[in-house]
């Protein structure tokens, strides 16, 4: 069994983690660790679990556990690694985004001379990379849409003019704390947008394709959107493609053949196709010289826990899909 | 024309009065009181009215306002009147629950000798009060739409068993403070309770009862829920009922035959016929030996601003419609 | 592995049932039976299926699988059993109200000697009956939801005087026609009822309450309401109780201490907690004279599909929750 | 008084249209034309009017009312008019799209001399040609919010760039027929698209550009979205401007100075300021080199009845605003 380590334990993400590892065969959960809960039964916060899940959470950490997940703020897995020591041999997965870029990828501590090197955990595009690696920097929510969107085609050397996105996610994209634009007299029944062609994702979206790409020199450029509903990413990329939509599936479908959770789909999508799944489904479209790609996955799973976990399966020799075999909700 | 100051301008209510007196043809806004928004555009907090609206929220009462009305948090209604003083010739209308009960309908000023004794400002209850008061105590939401489902049965001093209340209201509800259950992510398709049996509007509605069947003795057994939706409440009463549904609505029409706002249907009734208008629909049906009453208001207008309205139309004069015959949301 | 077919392919209850099925260890499905959709792939319509099978609908039946689940609207179950001859080791699970009343639990096909009994379906009330059968009715949504709230009390004997059930359902809760109040903008941020204190459901309720306390001879009162949203039923049900809420729970505990679904939380609930899973959560409140039960499921697991499989697991001898333990929504 | 018919009567935009004109000070609804719904109460369809109106569907048309809106399915207005004669002097309001092009603005009655000219009802272009016109094509829901955020740019001569659309509407724009995506379960949290990139409102949008920036020759990209709420269009339109953010507001405020419904905001929009108003609210935004346009209305008054009744105070020389100073919804 793995030892499995929660840090940030009464967020969304770590709920989600929560959630997954319960009914994961391979995995034992050793501690939940949230100060601002400690003591308190983890069903307290993560009010479904009742009749699942007998623990509390904890402020106390087991340095030994085999795998650790940060589901912390932004800039808070640097400060946390920075404070706690862990085992050399305990692996980590960071749902943050403070080891995304390859500028920020390397870790060192205070005090000590171990370096740990996080690889970007996107299995459609470094699996080699994740079986092997120690320290994993999970993909951004947003991202992982629109990466999975683009991937192909960077692959296949052919973004060569402005790629164009709109992406809507929902309330549980914005965390847990309450804010004038989660309220829900506010968010019921609209529709705004945030951070217009600025979004922090752009940084990993555009370090991928060129990792595929690299003569990539065109913008992206990115809307992101506030959706009335709690989880979903619903992406639509449109860039210039010379060939057909059937050219555009013979990169397409290969690039996915292997791939367990992120599928071609031949008819349009909508978003709740993949809710409460770790799947994402990528549709392609032409019109005139336009490719129109649309991709869809759950921010929580996919964009998120889900993907986690499906690192976690890599690192440790498991199965891929083990434990992310989800049903979904659908409706 | 009638100037009118509004107390506690940031909330639901005073938005909503807001929103309805700047289409008041005999009304203007002379100020709106809001001391943690003071020196702001009221488009920074009411943000529809952009386009609207050119005025400021202020710290700065105008104590010569012809009526003043205060939407404040339950028990801050006799706190402000204590601590600031207005014209004797100023109206006021509470949209709290400080004054709504007999026992605590008197306010003395301290160090005056003036007594201000508020009117229950129910109109289908107590029109002719309403009309000569200078002091209004609006009643509180659920408590319009159960008594307007039930006064007509007690007028005519049939409530002789106990009266079970079922009801759901929306989260504008709940107020405009952050809360768990407020925030979209708990809320979105969601459904729960909150003080079974205990609702504090319970007192207000036994009170009026009484007044109109002061034999009445049973025990009216409320439970308010809370639905996923910002506005609306709609109530399910019953109670054992000897006659046909013919008969209650020969009890339940004539009652209402003058009433401005409510209206008996023939028809089952659902929340969003009401939804944006000032309106109580009332509906009746009889299965075995059970009178099955619905009622269904929007919580904010006929739960509260739009009744403040029709209460200050009565006060001066004007005809009680007046800049209330509002275009209904419906989808 | 337990060969599976499945009869109304295209609505709500079979297409859980394919999801649960796909990820359950000891099934394998045979055929999904649709004679409207025949010869589509079931991803047509279960459009979140998409990368998780490669299924056919079908219009003939294979007569020698394991286990038939039939999926038809109300009435349709005799019809096609009439029409159609299986094995007489294929077991049965009807997901309809055809075999649901002790009067209707035996069905003779014409021109047959052979007799099918169907035991009502229920784990927490029959497991010993259900782990010996092979023809199961299975429970209605609220009946099962109303049921898990009231069996304790009647096996203690105390349903002594008029019971009171308010509960609201999702529109999954109304099949997959199309109606003008399943049309979003109808049901989008509305509330209503329809079949006040009629809900075809009474009958197994009151059949099982029986089943316990035999001398059981007060009335269920019972309004269905519908929510706006897909998935859910929460039910609010009050009656007289003489003792503490502590008497309660040493009631309801014990009552459901080896139920694999079933819990008594001792904290208010919200509908959410169950969504997406098999799971029923009770709570009990007391107020003056009053019990307050609350209980909520998603009614299409535990009050469909999800049951269905929980029987069959029954009777084929596996561990009950089998395929069962699931990822809940909770956003 | 102004006489009004109004045919299709028992749609949306009929709806809308009657909630409207009931509160109206200078009209009188002569007759509500539906074949379907002949003989039945107008309540019977559009039930928030219960308490509001007493007047019946007709299948007869008064020949001589002052003005005859038609709300009618696309294409249908032809064969409408085609097959009913009315008087020279009534005066005609299509919400339909069979006259809004150039190419199409001209109907001729079979067996009749009289030439109907068509004027293109969108006042903030064409308030000189509307207020002399008797035959109006009254603009679509989305080319209003588009348009009304690309004409100042247009009249400035400035759109030398692609311009890029993405916009999301509710379910109303779906009309009031049911089809899978309005089926409440499949839209209810859900997000998707339809046309991409040819809906039928870049016809009349390109014509509009085309009339204020005659040289205009670039592409206009369209991404039409649904979201899961009932009413809202929100729009975002992104192109390459040279310019500051300041040197936008100063092409766009002088523009919209005389807009009775359309205003530019200094702050971040978001898509509930303008439900159930008959606003458009925009707002400019700049990052590099891109202009982004924000612009949001309802779909069923600005973009839709609202407008209609603005061109029939314009046409009858009322005040522009007359009857259309809605109370918003906001929540």
């Amino acid at each position: 069994m793995i030892n499995v380590g929660i840090i940030g334990g009464a967020g969304y993400t770590a709920g989600e983690l929560i959630r997954l590892l319960i009914n994961h065969p391979e995995v034992e959960i050793d501690f939940v660790f949230s100060t601002s809960n400690a003591g308190n039964n983890i069903t307290k916060i993560h009010q479904d679990l009742v009749g699942s899940l007998e623990l509390k959470f904890t402020d106390t950490v087991n340095p030994n556990v085999d795998v650790l997940f940060l589901c912390l703020g932004h800039g808070n897995s640097v400060k946390f690694l920075s404070a706690n020591t862990f085992s050399d041999t305990t692996k980590i997965i960071d749902l943050g985004n403070d080891f995304r870029l390859e500028s920020n990828k390397v870790f060192t501590s205070t005090g000590s001379t171990q370096i740990k090197t996080f690889v970007y955990g996107l299995p459609e595009l470094n699996k080699g990379a994740i079986v092997n690696a120690n320290y994993i920097a999970n993909p951004g929510c947003f991202a992982t849409a629109i990466q999975l969107g683009l991937l192909p085609l960077a692959n296949a050397g052919l973004i060569n003019n402005d790629v164009h996105v709109n992406a809507v996610t929902g309330a549980t994209g914005a965390g847990t704390s309450l804010s004038a634009t989660t309220h829900y007299t506010w968010r019921d029944n609209n529709f705004s947008y945030y951070k217009p062609f600025t979004h922090q994702h752009l940084g990993e979206i555009n370090q991928s394709v060129n990792q595929l790409q690299n003569d990539f020199s065109s913008e992206i450029i990115f809307m992101p959107n506030r959706g009335n509903f709690s989880r979903g990413i619903f992406a639509t990329i449109y860039t210039d493609f010379e060939g057909t939509v059937e050219d555009a599936k013979a990169i397409y479908k290969p690039f996915y053949k292997d791939a367990k959770f992120t599928f071609v789909s031949d008819d349009f999508l909508h978003m709740k196709q993949v809710v409460n799944t770790n799947k994402c489904l990528v549709h392609l479209h032409k019109h005139n010289n336009k490719l129109l790609i649309t991709s869809t996955i759950d921010n929580l799973l996919k964009g998120a826990s889900g993907q986690a976990v499906q690192n976690m399966n890599l690192m440790f020799g498991l199965e891929e899909s083990t434990g992310l075999e989800l049903k979904g909700t659908y409706f």
